[in-house]
């Protein structure tokens, strides 16, 4: 099973992803946990490029092919031969996070998108995407703001939240919408028991 | 008007630019010339991930994504404004490097790789190849062999040739064929009639 988290700046994704590590380790299930951009060697030299707050110049095409580039490497040596041998693989965002960053926030269009990735993906599609539903206004100030996407101003994270939700009524039940609680262990019980019903996990 | 350079590896393609440029400085012409990948602050950071010769596991699909990244920053930030201002813009290797190297020599082939470099290049498109015509075998010894791509097999190079080749037949006389001499003031000589003729350059 391929399962891949989404959501905005500061949502509280990375705290669910690491609770759901340490569940999966207590009750003795494996699986493989990546994360975008970055995980390969390759990956994490593209991921240096991507996020660096000084390269303020970088163009929209530029921004998704890097994207691209880094996923491509990361489904090859990572992604494919873990789902080949049977492994839950564990995504920390996906392409869907291209479709809402680029595709819709910066305006250059799902389609492109979908497109510069069609030769990345292979047949990498996710069975199942979490997507902690929380625009960014309620969340956003406990983010940091440390890398390039992270400083965009908050009228670009709301267009990320519209792309999210635009993509998860078109996905066919892929998409699962997590409204996150006050209370962290009360969004991963959801979490978990939404990755359950879908087989996913035990 | 805009110029392209392309050929194989050890050509004398190098060479030949740096000619040319001292020829268009004494003759009082100005000349914007970059190379690919980067001439720019982003793309020159791509360029050291493409040619790192320590990054053998880089997959076909990586390596055309980051060329076309790396273009889209140059087309956008430089090649793109020169041209708006009238002036002459000369690159070293461009999209049909891609389409020889990725599309033909990688087997990606040629329609993916115009795909993804579509949304790199907007308008820019050139008004004149050079291609130094030369098979890499007669040539191949006198290179280097430092980087990544330099490193390929003979036989690879020698797609990449078929490649160039395949692209100057369908060109619609965009390409200039040049044979290149054993005297390369002899092989200039030949470039700058040829620029002159399509109006390049004076």
């Amino acid at each position: 099973m391929f399962v891949t988290f989404e959501g905005c700046e500061g949502v509280g994704k990375s705290t669910q992803l690491n609770m759901l590590k340490d569940y999966l380790c207590r009750t003795g299930q494996e699986a493989v946990f990546v994360r975008e951009p970055g995980s390969t060697r390759i990956s994490e030299r593209i991921r240096t490029v991507i996020l660096d707050p000084a390269l303020t110049e970088m163009t929209a095409e530029t921004e998704a092919l890097l994207y691209a580039a880094a996923r491509a490497q990361l489904v090859s040596e990572v992604i494919l031969p873990a789902l080949s041998a049977g492994k839950t693989v564990i995504c920390d965002r996906y392409v869907d996070s291209s479709v809402a960053y680029q595709g819709y926030a910066r305006g250059l269009g799902a389609d492109m998108i979908r497109r510069i990735n069609s030769y990345a993906l292979e047949n990498a599609v996710p069975d199942v995407t979490v997507f902690i539903d929380l625009r960014p206004s309620a969340s956003f100030r406990s983010v940091r703001r440390e890398d390039r996407l992270e400083r965009e101003a908050e009228d670009f994270h709301n267009r990320v939240y519209d792309g999210y939700i635009a993509q998860a009524r078109t996905s066919n039940g892929r998409f699962v919408l997590i409204k996150p609680e006050k209370d962290k262990f009360e969004t991963q019980r959801k979490i978990i028991e939404a990755l359950r019903e879908k087989g996913a996990i035990r």
